[in-house]
C-alpha cells in the first residue's frame, strides 16, 4: 500500500521511521512512502520530497494521504482534494477534524473511500477506535478526562518542584512539549477540540468549538496556587467533561481539584487520561502518551493498517439534536482573586480564607459567567472545580 | 447471525440481555440467539434452551458458538467440537484459553473459522485486541497491572475501612464479587491464567500455567498488614507483571506496594488496570471494569460483532523460545513474620521493626523460594514487593 505523507515535521518523521525501522514481520513493513509533501524551499532535500500536490493526486498508485501539516488551511484543502481524488485521508490534525469531520466524512462517503483521525485525540491511545467500538454496542453519555499533555506536565512540575508558571513553561518549551505560542495548551483549545471531535463522536451530533463551550486555561495558576492546594490535600488538573443527559449536554474545561488518592492525581508528566462511561461497558479510561513523535505516529499508523486490512471503522452521521446546557452541573470551586467577591456571589455560600473563596453548588455556566466578568477587574484570578470526593473546606 | 451460547450463568445471561435489550440502530440488534445449551434439568425453562449440544453442532445456520461455561471441562471439548463443525468460538473463560489457545487456534484455522477470547481477559475492558493492535506495529516488552477485580476489592475496602481480611472476603461473596471458593481470585490463580494469555500473545510465545510461574497471594494480609502499610505511605494492590528482555521473561504474581500519588494505588472497588510497553506507543494502560455480567458480556459483543463483520485479530504462531528467568527482576520486599529473618537473608541488607522486615535488592525468584521455605514455619507469613517510587525505610 502506497501513502504520502503532507508535511514532515515531527509527527511526520515519525511515522517514517516506524515504516523504515519496520521488523519484516510486522504488517507496517508493507507501507511504501511514495512522496512526502513539502513546501517549495524543502523539494530538494530528499528524492521522494515534493511540492507538487498535483502530483500526488494524480498518481493512482497512491492509496492513502496522511494529513500531518497541522491548522487549518492548507490541511482542509487538501484533506478535500485528497478525498475527491478517490484517496483515503488519515490525519493528526484536531483543528480540522473538530471542525470539519462532518464535510469530510460526506465526501469520503461520496469517493467511496475513508477518512481516519484515531491520532487526532489522545496520541497514542488508542482512543477514537475504542469510543467506536463501544458505540457498536452501548450509549455513551460521557466523556471526560486529561486530554492535553503539555499542561499536565505544567501542573504536575509545579507540583512537584513548587517552582512557578512561567518557569515550568520555559521548561515545557525547551523540552519540546510547548509551543512559542502556547495559548492551545494552556488556554484550553487543544482540549475543546478533542473534547468536541470525542463527545460529537459519543453522542452522534455536531459540536462546534466555539465561545458557547466553557473554557478556562491554567494561564493564571501560581507557585502559591498550588501551595494552597497541597495543604488541602487537593491535586489539581485540567479537565475536560461533557455529560449527556437526556437531550441536552455539558461541555466544560477547567482546572480540576482531586484528592491523592483518586486515580486522575496519580496522572504525572505529559501522560494523557482519557474516559467514557458506556451503558453496559461501564466507565473505562485509558492511560498513555497523548503527544509525541513515535505515539501520535503509531496512532497514524493504526489507521493506515486499518485501510490496508479492509477494517471499516464505525459510520456515524452526526445527526442526534442536543441542546447545550451547563447548568446542570453543579459543583463546589475554589476562586483566587484580590476582589471581594461577597456581593458577586451573593445567592451562594461562600467561605473566604485570604484571596482564597469557596463557592458552593454553583452551576458551570454562572460561575464561568462570572468569572468572565470578574477578570475584566483582576486579570490574574484563577479558579478550580472541586471534584466531588474533594472535601469542600477552605 | 446467530449464535448458540454454551451456559446460561451471570456472563450468559448479560449476552442475552444485551442482545435483546438492543436498540434497531445498534449492530448487536442483528444478532440471533438460536440456541442457549444447559444441563438437562434445565432444558425446559425457556423454549430455546436445549441440552443436546449435537443438535446446535449439526445446525447449520448457527456461525458463532458463545463458550461462558467457565472451568477445563466440557468447555475444552465443546470448544473443539465447535470449531471442527465450522463454527467461529467466542469465550470468556480464561483458565481453558490459558491452556488451550495454541490448540484452539490451529484448530480454528484448519476448519477455517476463528477463535476469539476478549472476555477472558480485563473483563469489559478492551484488551486483548488492543494488545494485538499495538502487536502489528510495535514490540512489546512489558505486560503488567491489577488483573483481578476481586482481590483489589478486598485490598481497597481492608484499607479504606481497617476491617480483617475475613470480614471484607465475605463480603465480596455476599457481594457476588468472590465465589465460595475464593481461593482462584486470592491466591493469583486467576491473574496467572490472565498474565499467561497476555504476555503469552505479546511475546508470541507458550507460557503455561504452573509452579515454576511465581504468585503469591493476599490469604495472609491482616488489618495490622495494612495499619503498617499505611503508617509508611504505602498502598497495597496484588499485581501481576512480566517483563521481556533478549530471550528471557519475567513472571511474577505477588502483592506490591504503591505511593499514594502513583496511579495504580488510584485503582479502587473492583476495577482492574491493565498496562503494556510498546516500542513506539510507549506506556499505555486501561482502567475498567474487570469482571461483571454486563462488561463481561459487553467483551464477548465485540467478539461476535467482529465475527460479524469480517474484522480479523491478529494471527500469532507462538513460536518464540524463551526462557523463564525471575532472577533478572530485583526489588525490596517487606516481609510480616514471627520468624526471626537474619539467617535466611543473612546475604541481604535486612531492617527490622517488630514483626516487619525489610529485605534489599533481592530477586524475585530467591525471594519467593525462601518464602515457600518459610511458610512451611509460619504459614501465616505475608510479604509485599516495594514498587520503585516508594521507600525503602521501615
Amino acid at each position: 500500500m502506497k501513502i504520502a505523507i503532507l508535511g514532515h515535521g515531527t509527527v511526520g518523521q515519525g511515522v517514517s521511521e516506524i515504516i523504515n525501522d519496520a521488523p519484516v514481520s510486522k504488517s507496517t513493513a508493507q507501507i511504501d512512502i511514495a512522496y512526502v509533501w513539502v513546501r517549495p524551499e524543502k523539494e530538494n532535500d530528499q528524492p521522494h520530497y515534493t511540492a507538487d500536490y498535483q502530483k500526488i493526486l494524480d498518481d493512482p498508485t497512491v492509496d492513502v494521504v496522511v494529513e500531518v501539516l497541522g491548522g487549518i488551511e492548507p490541511a482542509r484543502t487538501m484533506i478535500l482534494a485528497a478525498l475527491e481524488h478517490g484517496k483515503h485521508v488519515v490525519t493528526a490534525n484536531k483543528a480540522v477534524v473538530a471542525r470539519y469531520l462532518v464535510l469530510f466524512n460526506q465526501m469520503a462517503e461520496k469517493h467511496q473511500v475513508k477518512f481516519y483521525f484515531e491520532s487526532s485525540v489522545g496520541g497514542g491511545i488508542p482512543w477514537i477506535i475504542n469510543l467506536e467500538r463501544a458505540l457498536r454496542i452501548d450509549e455513551v453519555d460521557s466523556i471526560h478526562g486529561i486530554f492535553n499533555g503539555t499542561s499536565n506536565f505544567i501542573l504536575d512540575q509545579m507540583t512537584k518542584t513548587g517552582a512557578s508558571f512561567e518557569d515550568i513553561l520555559k521548561e515545557a518549551q525547551d523540552l519540546g512539549y510547548a509551543e512559542a505560542d502556547p495559548s492551545a495548551d494552556i488556554d484550553g483549545f487543544d482540549i475543546e477540540n478533542k473534547l468536541c471531535i470525542s463527545a460529537g463522536i459519543a453522542y452522534n451530533t455536531v459540536i462546534e468549538p466555539g465561545d458557547q463551550l466553557l473554557k478556562f486555561g491554567i494561564r493564571n495558576i501560581t507557585a502559591a496556587d498550588i501551595a494552597f492546594f497541597k495543604k488541602h490535600n487537593w491535586v489539581v488538573k485540567l479537565l475536560g467533561r461533557s455529560l449527556r443527559k437526556e437531550d441536552t449536554y455539558s461541555f466544560i474545561i477547567e482546572p480540576t481539584l482531586y484528592l491523592p488518592g483518586e486515580i486522575e492525581a496519580g496522572v504525572h508528566d505529559n501522560y494523557n487520561y482519557v474516559g467514557l462511561r458506556g451503558t453496559t461497558i461501564g466507565k473505562l479510561s485509558f492511560n498513555g502518551q497523548g503527544a509525541g513523535k513515535l505515539p501520535t505516529a503509531h496512532a497514524l499508523m493504526q489507521d493506515i493498517l486499518d485501510l490496508q486490512q479492509g477494517a471499516n471503522h464505525l459510520y456515524q452521521n452526526f445527526d442526534q439534536k442536543l441542546v447545550l446546557d451547563n447548568r446542570r452541573s453543579i459543583r463546589n470551586y475554589v476562586i483566587r482573586t484580590e476582589l471581594d467577591l461577597r456581593q458577586s456571589f451573593a445567592d451562594y455560600d461562600l467561605q473566604q480564607n485570604g484571596h482564597y473563596w469557596l463557592v458552593a453548588d454553583i452551576n458551570a455556566e454562572d460561575l464561568h459567567r462570572k468569572i468572565a466578568d470578574l477578570i475584566q477587574q483582576d486579570e490574574h484570578i484563577f479558579f478550580a472545580c472541586l471534584n466531588r470526593r474533594a472535601q469542600a473546606i477552605l
